[in-house]
């Protein structure tokens, strides 16, 4: 099986890679969209991209370009992998040498308050990835590196500093990806994802999306708007819940956005990496709502 | 076809009965839960009951006993008739002759004003019937009865006066009850009935009963609580809505309904009397139903 | 103190009348119409009227009196009493003797099961109350009368049989209507009355008024329909909540409801007979109201 | 008057602050947080800081830093402005010279489909801003950098390129932060932002925020979740809403969610740049806030 990533190598990405197959066949791509795009033509059977930081918060990206490019993807699994910065050195290098420092734009925001009390003079260096900053550490080009501590091996660098970063307990969410085909099996524990494209910008349509789910007791894990890019204003919802399209209630609320959107774009169902079963409120189990089709369809019958 | 009604001959009710069917084989019986129970047991094909006033609101005797009674009976039509009162007397009586009015009990609240200002000191009696109290009029029990001016060749009375009631325009509303069966087709200006039974009654219930028909669209035409006997405070709710069961829409609603509720008895879908058409809003139609379902199977089958 | 109630002596609000104030100046009313009246014109300091039954549910009289009435009164007190009927005879009758059954029309319903097993073929004859019925058997123009059985002494009466009603545990809830004036101060177990007129009958505004509440937190106990007499479907809402006025989010709601509706009338805010505690959700208290509206005003002045 | 903004100069930012004070004494920032960091510190007196792109949505460094940061900072103003990039490179350079395109990180997304379609073998280098990478095209680090056209005479550029962004009409809303004080005056079409953070990540704690706005008829123009960083998620809610906090309705609704949230953050009220009047639906306004607010003084010192 081949895979797609962020590298180089030497990323997080890679490291949740490695975690799905510790032997993947594994293909580096320069940016979030080739690495999907290496799906959609063939050049790999899936990709693995963040989707999810608990610092930083949805990565626009792989929603995006799941949402809104070509639509023959879907997300086929998950899992979280703790995102612990260490700062990378060329070795024998100490503090007081390090006038510049890069990483993946997403890796400062995470360090800041590591990087004013320990490099307040330190110059910040955005790189396409936290590998390529330690890529360019060992070329000499910068002086460190904010990147997970797996990738100092691979570039020759040195630890000088581990967990680095503000937040302990952080954790990144990845998803893989693959062509549309079968679904994975519900297993009580799932979470499905979509895009809800608006039919206009008219006030109450986030609460009418809300209340979608909320009628048939669907609990939403995630719900984020993002520009269509049209103009300042205008969105569209990517929203994770629990539950397997295959669940009733969770087909019915579907339907249902289908119905009330201007477009709905599924995204798939999968399994859950953090383990938290789905919860079924009273009245929105599968037993109930096809005891409540074969009701209707006898009082469409004419017996009451 | 033999029709039971609420007796005896000259009341309002007879008068629906004959606007139903000129001719038909008429079964008169002395309570409204009398007239539904001959069909129940076969003494009659159908009854004609009034369950709605435009002046005292819903007829509880009815809603009643079609929510709570035997479960066999479904409305299969309904007709709306003007409620004219006339003051009707023996033969050659004055106003001034007059000590006592009779008539059903809600005959006299729709009248008073007109009593208060004519016949300040007249007492009332209630009867069983405005019919009764014409023939107790007929037989010197009464002076005056308040009923319908077709009730006076009946019993050989006159016409002291007309259009006593307060209230013009004031219409009642009788529905045509029949063993449940084959439901009526659609036309497009349909209203569905049922009586829901809340799980418990906690104060969310009514909120998530209404939210079921508002998220597909549904409008009401009635919304009418009514005590379940058990203790103060415990409800069922008898609601008409826009449609037929057979709208996709209704049918949904009815199975979430059918889902929440400790029960919900279906009460029959027939033509409305008033001529309104059912309201369809974006997203709600049959069409849209079946085009969402048939995505949402494209997408359980892997198909984006 | 003096206090109108239906009358004549002997009915249930005669019992209630007493248990509100035993040696109370008791005005005997034909109507609940008129005993309302009574006080609105000075005859009366108080008027004590059925609002509630657990079998029939609301007394439409009293509650569309108070909406629709001139305006001037409130509620300033409840309280309920059981229901339980009894069938009086004049001395020495036995069940084989009675042709004929009086009492209020809306005594024969909490009674049909035990009449039609006990009494198959008597004629059930209305009367304007249950006492009024007791006195036509003294007088000999009834057999029998549904009535309480301290009605008995008052009429020379014998208790043929009691506990004749249906459902054990019935009770009626009545209310002590005053000309309006200050209120009775909270007591932490209070419910306010009101009646809400919608601005026009479009579909969503019962759910509007449900929400105006339910966002602040505020428990309903009875929620009913009333038509307004102008035509089929057109309604106003009596609705009693928990809580008193001068509770802030009851205030809230109260304001809410006037902005939104076409009218509001408040009926009163009194301690519950119930005895519930008003329930009180998270972010819904005084104290809650006050610390939001003092950050408010910081916020106006420009203090974050 | 000193405005702090992200440099250095050429930005889009300094751009939009000129458009706010052509004659600014204007202090160049690394990051967002250090131009939001100079306000505080009283290095600058205002901040203009980047808000929201329609391309690329909230800029979640302004936002988090608003909602997250010391509290003492509110917007007083907003303008929005026109993205157009354009490709910079050094006076008499060729597309086919071209091996490396810089840019923010931000920039790369907006102009993918022209850089696909004219350099689809450029290597895209981020740096901190737009105007760095011209200025690195300038210095002979980069050959090309995506701009403001304005950008070219700072670092001695031609524009090879105008208008290669993607989607016409880009635009990027910008605010002017300043110290809590005094508030702009209400204007009629003004914007209110805040940060509300959940009491709990319960299912329906979104919906319920959403109500507050929605019972008081305000309409969201901006709403987004953003994570509060302690882990998966757990959300706060960025929301800009129609209409000023002096405004009775949109006071309401703030102390509404004060009362229901774990913390609510003011962030302002100010004019919009787009003008759109606010809409006030019926029984919303100020006045039928007042009216309603006297009626319950007069129900509550017992006048009906």
């Amino acid at each position: 099986m081949r895979y797609a990533y962020l590298g180089p190598e030497g990323t997080f990405t890679e490291a949740a890679l490695r975690a799905v197959d510790a032997d993947a066949d594994a293909l580096a791509c320069p940016t979030i969209q080739s690495a999907l795009t290496a799906v959609r033509e063939g050049a790999a059977d899936r990709a693995v991209v963040a989707i999810e930081s608990s610092v930083e918060g949805i990565v626009t990206a792989t929603v995006d370009e799941l949402a809104t490019g070509g639509g023959d993807l879907a997300i086929a699994a998950e899992l979280q992998i703790p995102v612990a910065f260490a700062l990378l050195v060329r070795p024998g290098a100490a503090l007081s040498d390090i006038k510049t420092v890069g990483g993946h734009p997403q890796a400062m925001p995470q360090c800041r308050g590591w990087l004013a009390a320990n490099l307040p003079d330190g110059e910040w260096i955005p790189a396409a990835s936290n590998a390529e900053a330690a890529r360019q550490v060992g070329d000499g080009q910068l002086d460190a590196a904010l990147a997970g501590a797996f990738a100092a091996d691979r570039y020759g660098l040195e630890i000088l500093a581990s967990e680095v970063h503000d937040r302990p307990n952080a954790v990144t969410r990845f998803v893989v990806v693959a062509p549309t085909g079968p679904l994975p099996a519900p297993t009580g524990t799932d979470r499905t994802s979509l895009a809800a494209f608006l039919a206009d910008d008219r006030p109450g349509a986030l609460l009418e999306i809300l209340t979608e789910f909320a009628v048939r007791g669907i609990n939403l894990t995630t719900i984020q708007s993002r520009p269509t890019g049209d103009r300042l204003g205008q969105y569209y919802f990517y929203v994770d819940c629990e539950g397997h399209v295959d669940d009733a209630r969770v087909g019915e609320a579907l339907m249902g956005l289908r119905r009330v959107c201007a477009d709905v774009r599924f995204l798939g169902s999968y399994a859950r990496c953090d383990g938290g079963r789905t919860q079924v409120r009273p009245g929105t189990s599968d037993a109930e709502f096809a005891e409540a089709a074969a009701w209707l369809g006898r009082l469409r019958f004419g017996r009451v």
